[in-house]
């Protein structure tokens, strides 16, 4: 099997220009790389303990919070943008780069202690993970560390989240 | 453990009024009523014999599709909103009780001959679910059945999809 990073699809341009994307519809449309990329998530996060719940921004996060959820018998906690959640919820506002945008969760998705993962597709800037980190302590969820599948190292997300930070795919570059 | 049922909370007037929505946070927040859902719904897809990938709209379908598709050995196909893939895209338009709405999936997602699955939380009127076949089979797929966490039976969805239909929960009334 080839590693990882050669299913990872970067294209140009997109969502505008100057971005390349990291596309990581290759990596699970096939079932070996898919399935190997959880096991690598299940091994990284092995040094943070227990993990109660896994926090996961939508869409993509579900994609590799689901099933890394199912492998560490945790719960899911679906972070979703405002108005997705049927049920009370509490938000959290962040600024991009031109904006504000909001991020929410239940109410009762958090009890007091839980032990929380965050996890994403990919980190960026770290804008949106360091909300979900906003939303889990002010529920009084414990944080005990942050995985990724991806990181863009030179974007320096890393340096917003301390020491408990794993991906497995890196580039370089933004 | 309780009965799966009992870890979906029904909320009257969500997203607009008369309707009572069927929320899954609650079993996917729990460890062991995720876990037990992913377990069934491959037990309940074994009829249908080899299935190469699983075909999940956005955003919830991921959330069940994605461990499935690692505890079957298939690949994930991300089924999406317009604009959402950076990749080239196929799409296909389906009615909704007021306008229309697309959905895309990336053009090399299926190779002709796949046999493919496909995955929602819940079956309503079986709209999106037959946008998402017509995708899969107009790409050369091969759609083998559908599997859903939720069925309300009385909107009768599973007589737009033929024989090979699963759901673990059923809610009669809309």
């Amino acid at each position: 099997m080839k590693p990882l990073i050669d299913y990872i699809r970067s294209l140009p341009d997109f969502p505008k220009p100057g971005i390349i994307f990291r596309d990581i519809t290759p990596l699970i449309e096939n079932a070996e790389s898919f399935a190997k990329t959880i096991e690598e998530l299940t091994k990284a996060v092995q040094s943070f303990g227990k993990i109660d719940k896994i926090a996961a921004p939508e869409a993509r996060g579900f994609i590799f919070g689901a099933p890394l959820s199912v492998a560490l018998n945790a719960g899911l906690i679906p972070v979703r943008k405002p108005g997705k959640l049927p049920y009370k919820t509490v938000s959290v506002s962040y600024e991009l780069e031109y904006g504000t945008d909001s991020l929410e969760i239940h109410e009762d998705s958090i009890k007091p202690g839980d032990r929380v993962l965050i996890l994403d597709d990919l980190l960026a800037t770290g804008g949106t993970i360091n909300a979900c980190r906003q939303l889990i302590e002010q529920q009084g969820g414990i944080v005990v560390g942050f995985a990724f599948v991806i990181e863009l190292v030179d974007l320096k997300g890393r340096q917003k989240l301390g020491e408990n930070v794993k991906s497995l795919i890196t580039f370089e570059g933004e």
